[in-house]
């Protein structure tokens, strides 16, 4: 539980130089019942039996202890928890199953990030664009996004995501308890009047870049995304893999780039 | 957009007063594909139909504008979107539809946040429980948290959960991408050892509280929830129905009450 160790681009008062730092680590979680799929979950490594138990629970899948049979790790990516049912909770898994989503997974060694990202590329292709932007305009787009937030000064309870042209002029934002529904409502907009694929565009989303952020910004075709907060592994891994710039703790005069860093020039 | 009014109990440096408040608004919205139920997704109210439309795409259901036929609002509460969708994406309506998790809904007028506490309700009865803690107790919790997390100091990625007993001791703490996780990973450790119900315990969480942190703390019979940032107003209504003392904001000397205040004595 120590981070995952990666190199970035740091980039303070317009200069910028390559350092070593640390991210949290975000890798798939499969759930099964019985051997059955259950569930795939993104969550940090690291007890993994605790959090099925505890997932099951608050699912309803299970009422107490006593319905807890073995909880066993296994996969070759130690990334699948096979839970055995017993009592009420057993009798109800034909139901139970029915009612989730078919996971669909024909990974013999179970699922982990790299399997996640290549089933990804199958449907979606990599960003091709030319589009560069300086780094006093990456410093500025929280600014310019925060303005835009009526709802947070008030509750300080939503996250925030806004879509940028290339010179920085805010063309929409969202705000919303859940930092991907803001994504979804800017691509949506997008998407409803026909503007996607959105390479000459910039996205900042005012939280932590996750797998699900990076995903809902590659099927919209935005090359740069640039968050308050830090990224997560499995960001970090899709934003390298497709051809997404993907920038962090952009704070101050000073931020991270975390891969494709050449779209920001000086 | 302007968030929910409520009442909270601001304590201060021991005094507590009550005061006005605004919390972010967060209803349960259903994605329906053809009037057929596709998913229910926690969300601030506004934007609706784009954030359908941005949904469905990063779900692939739809790869572009040309899949999209009428998004329309429905539903008394407005917490309905129906999407017909045309061409390729018409086609795979079916698959699409038996992949998603099987949402049971039979209500005419759509979902509502009443609604969704109601059917809760069914399964899990009210916290009952004569605990109280004093405030000083509160002011403590983040900091005590936050000395138990070592990877957040590194990565600043990771959402935490600690369980506390009566007197302000750390009982078990986790770490996670996801602060859902971190709840999950608590919980279940508790449950495996089969100490559950956690009537006499106390949780603290790094982030929000949303809708689905407070289910699973009232899913472990935990009857006070602290957090060092805001509630949704979904969070508030589930602690105000369930007896779960919902506390946020705990900073400096200072934390909001916004259910149950009876339970934290000076």
């Amino acid at each position: 539980m120590a981070g995952r160790p990666v190199v970035v681009t740091h980039v303070e008062s317009g200069t910028s130089a390559s350092q070593p730092d640390r991210v949290a680590i975000e890798e798939p979680l499969e759930i099964r019942l019985h051997g059955r799929p259950f569930v795939v979950a993104m969550r940090t490594p690291g007890a993994d039996r605790e959090l099925a138990a505890g997932f099951l629970l608050s699912e309803r899948v299970i009422r107490s202890a006593d319905e807890l049979g073995a909880i066993e790790c296994c996969g070759d990516a130690g990334n699948i928890v096979n839970v055995t049912l017993s009592g009420d909770a057993a009798a109800g898994l034909e139901r139970v199953l029915a009612e989730r989503r078919n996971v669909t997974t024909n990974s013999s060694c179970g699922l982990c990030g790299r399997q996640t990202l290549e089933s990804l590329a199958v449907d979606v292709p990599p960003i091709a664009t030319t589009l560069t932007i300086p780094s006093s305009l990456v410093l500025d787009l929280p600014k310019t996004l925060r303005g835009s937030q009526t709802v947070f000064d008030e509750t300080g309870g939503l996250h925030a995501a806004g879509l940028f042209t290339r010179d920085g002029a805010l063309v929409d934002a969202a705000e919303d308890v859940g930092r991907h529904n803001a994504v979804d409502k800017v691509v949506g907009r997008m998407l409803m009047s026909e503007r996607l694929p959105l390479t000459e565009h910039v996205l900042c989303v005012s939280g932590r870049t996750s797998f699900e952020i990076l995903q809902k910004s590659l099927c919209a075709g935005i090359p740069i995304v640039a968050a308050v907060s830090a990224p997560s592994s499995l960001a970090i891994e899709l934003a390298e893999t497709f051809g997404i710039t993907l920038i962090g703790f952009v704070r101050g005069d000073s931020f991270n780039i975390y891969a494709h860093a050449h779209r920001v020039i000086e």
